[in-house]
């Protein structure tokens, strides 16, 4: 059974992953969705539904174990099998993310990235290869890859997403500050850094100004 | 005259410099709301409202100054006051960040780094420091900073993000996969790339399911 569920349901359960994954060696075995709440500042009707959706594990007074609430999460969230990516723009954005190993964590694997600049070809610090655009079509068709992650200047990005989409990306992890128009299946998941910083730095000037 | 403004319209306006920053030297002199609306797939009264809020050039018929418009983006979001910060945790992710010049368009000046590893503290490839913890609050003091950016692990985040509140950090810009609980004033903006691998992952393994 699978149900669909919704984008929110999605945000929080890397939280409750993470927590029972920092979790030590020897804390309790079970734990119950009222302590998975309380620790997490959420209200205990949304943790308790979240779980049920994705695991049917729980039992009455006792809880989870916690063991295999990791791994029905995992399993739910997709994490248990690796995802291929191919990323666009070797900038230095573009090559923090390339070396960044943390997401193997999550079943994301950048397997090489692409730049229209000859200068940047090669291999980056982590061994990984920054490729020709021309190269693009046969790896992604090749390795049947399904991720792009866009790291390109906002006035090139859409372009790029063209090509993506044209090679078989299905779905696209978009850094570039910027919107883009995608047809009907394709999913786009924007990480907008430069928004980000404006949220925070109006914060600030706002509170500056109430001094 | 400065009204409380939404988040929403905070987290659109980089998008409308990024946009107007982007266009190339021979664009047009004036730009109208329609324009960047119909460019943007955004919607022409939403898009009027908000210029409307931070720059009084528009002309009826004629738009903006693009020039002026840019400026007054940049003016309203604080920008053209660079906001020094502190980033906390300088693993793989951390390091990334401080090595990216980009955020320096954006206002965002990393001074520091700080980790409680022994091993790390020096200097990075782009030669900013990486200090010992007890060396935090004296920096946050003498130059007054107010951001701090979160890169540690998600066990030891509220921990992390405890100490920053205490020596006088009034925004946070968390990468932690995990919720931090603030007093009342502080903000914390979650930049959770946990959660978009989520929805990443999860659209691509429903469509898989599909076929």
């Amino acid at each position: 059974m699978e149900q669909k569920v919704s984008k929110s349901v999605i945000r929080r359960l890397p939280i409750y992953l993470s927590y029972l994954k920092a979790l030590p060696d020897d804390a309790p075995e079970n734990i119950s969705a009222t302590t998975l709440a309380t620790a997490l500042c959420m209200g205990e009707v949304q943790v308790r539904k979240d779980l049920a959706l994705v695991s049917d594990g729980g039992r009455p007074k006792v809880g989870y174990r916690r063991e295999s609430l990791v791994a029905d999460i995992e399993q739910f969230l997709g994490y248990d099998n690796t995802n291929d990516a191919v990323l666009i723009g070797a900038g230095k954005m573009g090559r923090a993310l390339l070396g960044y190993s943390g997401f193997s964590e999550y079943g994301l694997n950048i397997v090489a990235a692409f730049d229209a600049c000859d200068a940047l070809l090669g291999t980056d610090e982590s061994g990984k290869p920054i490729l020709p655009m021309r190269d693009l079509g046969r790896l992604c068709a090749h390795r049947k890859i399904l991720i792009g992650i866009i790291t390109v200047p906002a006035a090139q990005a859409q372009t790029v997403c063209d090509e993506l989409i044209a090679n078989g990306i299905k779905a696209i992890w978009n850094f570039a500050p910027t919107h883009l128009d995608v047809p009907e299946g394709i999913l786009v998941q924007n990480e907008n850094m430069a928004t980000s910083l404006a949220v925070l730095s109006k914060h600030l000037s706002a509170q500056i100004k109430n001094r």
